[in-house]
């Protein structure tokens, strides 16, 4: 499960034409998605730092405890790799670094906004004559995806929907054998279990990242919570529920998220579903090259507040995805980044009604040339996603 | 799942004093960890920031995500709240955070150097008229464990010695029935379920934290990597294999791990086996109040020395417990922490003979006026983990 080297040389090559550009003499990478892009290197991140360092010229070098150096070599990465003991360590890792850069000598050195204040400290007291200046060089080039990365996402689409069937089947199995209905809990376990075994069942090496099958399952009243954590309440026919599922190939990742409703809806289930669908296809489809997040977010959100669902918002049309889950660009009032070909975005506008339930339909969707285009297929029109009781 | 108020105002008690002695008018936690530690609230950590202000005098202040407020309910948290709409918002989280202290104009506020670049100048630009001073007192007040949080990691303990015998079970069962042995990654579903299970069996409201249950599982030649992932390889006859097991009741961690054998153990497995035990043995012995980390380290990695094992050394001997899984002090030659009563610590060392296998034992352990007590209590010795083949 590695991208081919032809990848890694594009991304170093323009790279090198950011760190130019900005008179920077390299970019040192201390986050998991930013060493993973750069080198294809994984790893459980924890306290122990990995660092590595891209030179505009030369070759780069990877900083990472000895605990690892087996399971680098496993992943076939190349990069020249030194190693510290242990953390915090006699010999510390901003030390080691600082050591095998000595004849280097970089003077303006990239770092990330993301790095700790503790971090910084460490590694400009062992980094003696150089001198370390946030930047966005990598931030901005991790905006819009290349090509080799595509098949990675879509892949973690197909296995993303795949976990949507899983999920319902469960309940729609249960229902046709008039077996108790599954909980939220089990559901979800269900269906990260198939998902995580689609994941090793298709490739040889799965590298860690840090989801490779996730999810929510809430229904009734707990869906009306974004960020609630499922529970034992067992679905009751009439439900309203959502599976909100991610999966990473690669550690690059997708998601895709369906609601669903037990039985014959409602009246009521039957407007919020239908606006939150609307809201998700006028929104999906605005997301094009050339309109900014802000201006994308509004015109989807708009469509809820058309239908009088104004207070029912609790958050933005979506986000960029990569090997993050969650990543710039956002599509949100506050961002006015212009989409661009390349970009990865959710789009997962929601309905919330407290006591009642949510409803919210996510899609990852490309920004090509010629439209956005999603990844994720799951049927998003309600008549699809009742899961029929059985009399 | 909640801690008693005790805790809560014990804590805020402990925290004034702390930042009376550094000249703070108040600490700002900034991460999920010091968060929980000082509110009780728990949240899914994503780009969205949260903020909960601490004043020296005077009642704290929680800044969330419009997203996270019914969730904050649900959870009884007292504290009060004020939310911003999105991230990165019109309107940002630190703003939000600016207007609400406006009136009351604190000039000293105290951070975490865990704290990234980006947020300190997003915070520093939003509290106009206030200093951000990194500070310790947070960091130095979760050192000791207060009482209230034992019963929780006690609570953690059992769920993860249990989760260690229902791996075992499941491929002991397997022998008995003469069925294929599972793989690696069947068996970390299968406890990391389990686990998951018991604690919601056990709780009405899990909340959230980076981990319910989790754990690695590696046999043969793949768990000689200590932070490889679980694999599809079977569980042969002749195995070693180590289960890697954590679990957190109300965010309070724990793990336990333990490394079995399939059969009869070949000398050279017992071997290794053995001198890790009794490293185990003399590490866990070692920790006791007035020590200090460096030291009780080298007392127990010496032992795997003296057998002559020193190069499959990996890692230290262990590290802190509490709301997060590793955190300080670090178990190991660079930290020289003297232990004190309440510490919750790691004593986990490990052997790992490359292509042939690793062997690890953890218990988590705490630090009591008398000596240090394991809170995991999964039998230890190789006569109790070998799992018999069945003839």
């Amino acid at each position: 499960m590695r991208l081919p080297d032809s990848f890694y040389s594009t991304v170093r090559a323009r790279l090198a034409d950011a760190l130019d550009v900005r008179g920077l003499d390299g970019f040192l990478a201390t986050t998991p998605a930013d060493v993973a892009f750069l080198s294809g290197f994984f790893y459980i991140a924890t306290e122990r730092p990995v660092y590595l360092w891209m030179p505009r010229e030369g070759d780069p070098l990877l900083v990472i405890p000895r605990l690892d150096e087996e399971y680098a070599a496993q992943q076939g990465v190349t990069v020249e790799t030194v190693s510290y003991f242990e953390f915090p360590g006699v010999v510390t890792a901003e030390q080691t670094l600082g050591a095998a850069l000595a004849g280097r000598a970089p003077k303006q050195i990239g770092v990330s906004a993301g790095l700790s204040i503790g971090a910084y400290r460490a590694l400009s007291r062992a980094l003696g004559g150089s001198t370390l200046v946030t930047t966005d060089a990598v931030a901005k080039l991790r905006l819009r995806k290349f090509p080799e990365e595509i098949p990675f996402h879509e892949a973690a689409a197909r296995i993303c929907d795949e976990m949507l069937g899983a999920g319902r089947e469960l309940i729609a199995d249960a229902l046709r054998r008039g077996t108790e209905l599954p909980r939220e809990d089990e559901i979800a376990r269900h269906v990260i279990g198939f998902g995580t075994d689609r994941m090793y069942a298709d490739y040889d090496l799965v590298v860690y990242t840090t989801k490779l099958a996730g999810g929510l399952v809430y229904a009734g009243p707990n869906s009306a919570l974004p960020h609630g954590l499922p529970t034992r309440r067992r679905i009751r026919p009439g439900d309203t529920l959502i599976l909100s599922l991610g999966a990473a190939v690669a550690s690059r990742f997708v998601e895709s998220e369906r609601t669903f409703v037990v039985g014959e809806p409602t009246a009521e289930q039957q407007r919020y579903y239908e606006a939150d669908q609307e809201a998700q296809e006028v929104g999906t489809q605005a997301m094009r090259a050339g309109r900014t997040c802000a201006e994308v977010n509004k015109t989807c959100l708009d469509v809820l507040r058309g239908h009088g669902l104004g207070d029912y918002i609790r958050h933005r049309q979506g986000h960029g995805i990569g090997l993050q889950n969650h990543e710039a660009p956002w599509v949100e009032d506050g961002d006015h980044t212009v989409l661009e070909p390349g970009m990865l975005l959710s789009s997962e506008p929601g309905v919330y009604v407290p006591g009642h339930a949510g409803y919210r339909i996510s899609d990852t969707v490309l920004v090509e040339e010629t439209g956005p285009r999603r990844l994720t297929g799951y049927p998003r029109d309600l008549a699809s996603n009742i899961i029929e009781e059985v009399r």
